[in-house]
């Protein structure tokens, strides 16, 4: 079976360890990682979201933290703390700079993105095909008001420094409009079994994701199902913030309206999202709630979405891995 | 008073110290550094010659090692060899790779090697004023003979990979030809009110520097004496493998070969040296020699070089700063 999973940062790699675990060593998944969160620091490219899918299926996470590398260490952060160079609120570890460091050497040297991650992943051997959503740089901006006044701050000073404490009026994921899908990207879709949406960020991650032109359009023509896990439990994000992103795309933070937002499939539907303007195809056959939300169900199935109520939280590889099975299973159940 | 030092590494470094020990508050002292030695590695620029000028003096150098920072990791280069990305055989730490992070985001944003370096310094505080020989790319070269036949590498790769186990045929500095000398390197020169030869390496630290059109010019032509302290003792070089590249430009490996390489300032001298082809003015007025090398103070007399017999190991920062007062103390006996 073929398998495509959007994927963002810390819950899409968890949910992928799950996934890898459900699946059997004739399936194949591919991994379309999301760019947008990507930053340049230091002169170096940094791409968070697709090192903790890589570290995270490599075995090279920091478990506790979810992101960043295990047994690390930080004498680089020290160092430009010396120096009086920032940003400090940005993490990076040395083992972490490493990763940068041959990557952009790599970019530097007119190896693309996907080339790049091809290569990391010799490496990391994470058991999937990773595929940045685009060879192209988009970078996500998200605009707030505050005592400076109104302004775009990178998604990850908004996130990281700024811990989402500020209301986001919009996001604008930067470059998006003239991205193209990176190779493999398209094909994928079309070709894929099943297509599948972790619990990851609908806005900052699969929603940056579907804005590459192509790409939305490629998931809603697929001849595979196409099924999502809310990433909202009881009305709030597991983790993350993602309830002040979803604020500024007008769509609440409950399990019922994320799956509006995504849309059923069969149906055009009022744009609301990144790339915005006019109505929008909607994407999915199924969604899984957890069973806290069992109430938000016959609303969802009532917009013409199968939705089945499951545990949807990822407590450890094995409780992944059931969710995993049950979206897989609700892919067959809505397969024409 | 304003004191001029050509420098190299661990050992120009070493003789700083102890000269700004001997000095007074009220002596300025500027040090020309040697840049032949920066090589490019994972996309960025290292300059070990002048970091290990920047890290002695400022207190963050490795003491036994002579490179490199105290209280280093080694996270990256463990990395580097998972990725299995070389040369395993240069050591940056990640402390080190901090500087060159700093320095090399700052070239690419527009700013000049002497004005990286002069931000650097501002945390370091070395106490003398740093400037590169020259803001131009000048990278030294090794022209060797091997089982892979006559080839040129990089000087790094000939003394740190090698140990300099193969003979030096030549030695190139490359781009040293079209290198103009850093801002306020002449001006310096010309200002001084001594300029001293630290115990570098003659040929690939002090040659180097010399090799940059203007610069050995400034040096013969300046008001100040210029005093020089033999990098040899009893016929081999103190640390490091001078002997192997001074047998490259056929300079015997002693006290006194040496002093005359550098030439009697009152003469013109055969070329033997970088920058070769045709004579070159000397440019010592006085040499220091080890007192072990007593029985070579009568030649360099007899050539027109004041010398003296005192010694020369530098065992700690007094004995060294006891070689820097002879230094002065020449230089004032030599002053027309």
């Amino acid at each position: 079976m073929r398998i495509v999973a959007l994927a963002g940062g810390i819950g899409g790699a968890r949910f992928l360890r799950g996934l890898l675990a459900a699946v059997g060593p004739q399936d194949e998944i591919t991994v379309i990682g999301n760019t947008g969160d990507d930053i340049h620091l230091y002169g170096l490219k940094v791409c968070p979201d697709l090192d903790t899918v890589m570290y995270t299926l490599g075995g090279g996470i920091h478990e506790e933290q979810g992101w960043g590398r295990a047994d690390e260490t930080w004498s680089i952060k020290a160092e430009m703390k010396e120096y009086g160079i920032g940003p400090e609120w940005f993490g990076l570890g040395d083992r972490d700079f490493a990763t940068h460091l041959v990557r952009s050497q790599m970019l530097t040297a007119g190896y693309t993105l996907s080339q790049v991650t091809e290569a990391l992943c010799v490496r990391w051997k994470p058991g999937v095909r990773l595929l940045p959503m685009s060879d192209d740089r988009v970078e996500t901006h998200v605009r707030i008001t505050d005592e400076q006044g109104s302004r775009a701050i990178h998604f990850q000073e908004y996130w990281v420094k700024l811990h989402a404490a500020v209301d986001a009026e919009a996001i604008i994921p930067i470059g998006a409009d003239t991205a193209k899908p990176a190779p493999g990207v398209l094909e994928a879709l079309a070709g894929a079994d099943v297509i599948l949406f972790p619990p990851s960020n609908p806005v900052v991650s699969i929603g940056t994701i579907l804005a590459v032109p192509g790409i939305r359009e490629a998931v809603a023509a697929a001849p595979a199902p196409v099924v999502g896990l809310s990433p909202i439990i009881g009305g709030a994000p597991v983790r993350g913030m993602a309830d002040k992103v979803l604020a500024a795309v007008g769509v609440e933070a409950t399990a019922e309206a994320v799956a509006l937002h995504y849309g059923n499939r069969t149906a055009l539907r009022s744009s609301s999202g990144n790339g915005g303007g006019g109505r929008q195809e909607g994407l999915l056959d199924g969604w899984l709630v957890d069973t806290a939300d069992e109430g938000a169900v016959a609303a969802v199935e009532a917009a013409g979405i199968a939705c089945r109520a499951v545990p949807l939280l990822m407590t450890d590889v094995e409780a992944t891995a059931e969710m995993a099975r049950a979206a897989l299973s609700l892919a067959e159940q809505v397969r024409k």
